[in-house]
């Protein structure tokens, strides 16, 4: 048995990749497999309408929102908000919060201009800084929420004036958020919500269109909002995927039932870090995620005895980013407790044959 | 049995998709799903680069160019291509053969200048200009091989003097090109090549960094073949499919075979298009495309009552494009002449009941 903590793509629940894997043969008894149906069809549109409405309902989304799925995962999106959303001459504000948020704020720079309004790279982006403020005349505030590499989230958003966009490729779907409190939300799939290859963007209609900047239409938000997602073919496999975890997730009970057992994972883990003595998280204890779980060891012996007990335990994906180095467990929502109880098992037993 | 002649996404071999549900429980026995394996796992270099090899292989791809694999489809290729090689000031030709020939065009006068050098729309684009000039100082001539709405195909690469790029969305890889002829390539995958979800680029490195523009890293073609398709998370399953797909044609024989069983194919249909009082071709002669094969009948009712009955011996998609009207026979490489036979068959026996 393995038991997959990788940071992304990551694993989906079981019964989706049976349910998939079926439809790569039959698709829903139509004698064609998901792969050769067209995506005009009566079969793929209501594939994909249904992930809109189950995004819509498990996310309680606005119905002045438009929920999109595109292509080019979150780094597009880095180049698509300022497009979309920073009219020429005007400024948007960026929180670093790690190397995802810092190429966020790189690449809208190469399309306007960006301002850093606080960064935590003096200490290896380990915290969340607390203590900025942004300029009032921003045209928007941009966050990522959840910082897979450092194992950092912020969970309330930011109290600012201006419209707040928010990356939440490695959170999005794993607790209750309020849509309101912000202008536009995008994830990459390949987390929390499908296989890779697509990505979510919920986006308040009304900021659009208002740059005066004229887009190619693949790039243009309200292009496909008027299309509903299929202003062209669209990563018809990834939608159906995603559709599938969604229905997955609202078969739980929805996100605020996956939040408890998140919230139950993530200190179960948490708890036995703070246990162990061989082990020791590196992010700051208030702002840890509940996604990415970051620890180290005190010597580089003692890591690799400890990952090759884990791999032989069946752990998958388990070591951290090389800019923070030891280990990252990635507890994401289709992780069982009982690998969690699985990982807290091998570190009792490192424990025990290190005594 | 069906038999699938939609224009795309289309059939792939049943091969494929044996091998591709199987990889969606465990891929290549990691007891791990294709769906949630890291992209930058050993795993998956393979896969990518496999795929990188296999098209280098069958197309014979020169060493100065790069072979990507990027997301969003022919239309984000519609604005990259200008964003990558349209200077400021300069002007970019196009040759308008219809839909998607309009549309890279219209996508490219976002970005910078474009002059339609020809175009066929005064006869609904059942034919391919031929006498056209290239203005010598264009920074490239852009051109649509293969039209799926209105069945036609440009065989042999125009003669122009400037740097030419060829959308070839739904015939690449159907029959054997001369890499060399053309400074950069692209196709949507989702005809002959895999699923929806990734998009084919060949490219000559050294028509690239040349215009001067600051481009988000995304839309930047050196960018993505510096890192070797690997800049962002890619869609990892259609780049898997893509993989199977391209090893399928090989062991096919590679372009050459496929490309006598497409002229077969292809004659097969059209001769029969030609013999039978009911039916009638609407492309030129000399310009019908060897994938989609589009004809009509004399009346309204004829059409009805034929679809009815093609439906009923098991074929799909076969429908014409609004725009066209009759009937479309996608006629992709993984599509075989017992497909073909069968819709000549119907044909036959459409003829036969209306004596």
């Amino acid at each position: 048995m393995k038991h997959n903590f990788g940071a992304g793509p990551c694993i989906l629940p079981q019964e989706v990749f049976q349910e998939a894997s079926q439809a790569v043969i039959d698709f829903n008894n139509t004698g064609l497999s998901i792969l050769e149906i067209s995506h005009r069809s009566k079969e793929f549109e209501q594939v994909i309408q249904e992930a809109e409405a189950l995004v819509r309902e498990l996310m309680d989304v606005p119905s002045d929102y438009s929920v999109l799925f595109l292509q080019g995962g979150a780094s597009q999106q880095f180049a698509m908000v300022p497009m979309n959303l920073l009219p020429e001459g005007r400024k948007a504000a960026y929180l670093d919060t790690g190397v995802w948020a810092t190429k966020a704020a790189k690449e809208a720079s190469k399309v306007g201009q960006v301002a850093i309004v606080a960064s935590s790279s003096d200490k290896n982006y380990s915290y969340i800084p607390k203590e900025f403020s942004v300029p009032s005349d921003a045209a928007y505030f941009h966050y990522t929420s959840n910082n897979t590499i450092y194992g950092t989230e912020i969970f309330e958003k930011p109290n600012v004036d201006v419209p707040t966009i928010v990356d939440m490729s490695s959170d999005i779907l794993s607790r209750v958020i309020n849509i309101a409190d912000f202008d536009l939300i995008y994830a990459g799939a390949q987390k929390n919500m499908g296989p890779a290859g697509v990505t979510l963007v919920i986006v308040k209609n009304d900021i659009l269109g208002r740059t005066g900047r004229t887009l190619p239409a693949i790039f243009d938000y309200e292009a496909h909002a008027k299309a509903g997602s299929l202003y062209n073919t669209p990563p018809v496999f990834s939608i159906y995927v995603s559709m599938l975890n969604l229905r997955w997730l609202k078969e739980k009970g929805g996100i605020s039932v996956i939040e408890q057992e998140n919230i139950i994972k993530a200190r179960t883990l948490y708890d036995e870090i703070e246990r162990n003595p061989f082990f020791r998280g590196t992010a700051n204890e208030q702002d840890r995620s509940r996604m990415n779980v970051t620890f180290v060891m005190d010597t580089p012996e003692q890591e690799s005895a400890f990952l090759k007990l884990a791999q032989e335990r069946g752990m998958v994906g388990i070591k951290g980013h090389r800019s923070v180095g030891g280990f990252r467990a990635s507890i994401y929502n289709a992780l069982g407790i009982s690998s969690i109880n699985a990982l807290v098992d091998v570190m009792k037993e490192f424990e025990e044959l290190s005594k």
